[in-house]
């Protein structure tokens, strides 16, 4: 198991927006996140700023990021959510929340 | 359990020590941790800002807490971290790391 923390910008105007759209995620979306060998997903907000944690199981996150991007329902859901966000300018290229490194962990 | 985001600022020349600083934090720190009832600890870094994400089982945050914070070993350490750290003006009063809002959980 790897654990992945990412972050992204919130457009300020979009708050309550994007909490509102997050209390009620789509089954189908979540179906796709376990499909995807990810688990035990939380997205803490603090201001404008998100912070994403989880935990990936598989062999292959590239493969497994791009059968998510693949599924519709997934499409559907980003169309939402993607123009509430702002991308940083520290995101790897291609992708669209910034990675950060693992610095400490303890279980 | 509970689940807890927190964010902090680094000094922008701190980075590699608190890096090098966390890559063997001290046994008896992570013991204390532990006896806190805080488990599944990671944190993340991009650039100079700091992501803490935890887990806790037990009934009184505040109570342990205040445990953590009574510890002579956890003292000695926090005096090494604190001044790489720069609180941000959005933390609780009498905390050091700002509190995030749990927006979304999916296990």
């Amino acid at each position: 198991m790897r654990r992945y923390g990412q972050m992204i910008d919130l457009r300020p105007d979009a708050l309550d927006e994007y909490d509102r759209l997050h209390a009620a995620v789509w089954p189908e979306v979540l179906a796709t996140i376990a499909r995807c060998n990810i688990s035990n997903y939380t997205i803490f907000r603090l201001g404008a700023t998100l912070f994403a944690y989880f935990e990936y199981s598989g062999t292959d996150f590239g493969h497994d990021m791009a059968r998510m991007a693949a599924d519709p329902k997934t499409q559907a859901w980003w169309r939402l959510t993607e123009p509430l966000q702002i991308p940083r300018p520290d995101r790897v290229a291609g992708e669209w929340w910034s990675r950060m490194t693992e610095v400490f962990h303890t279980d």
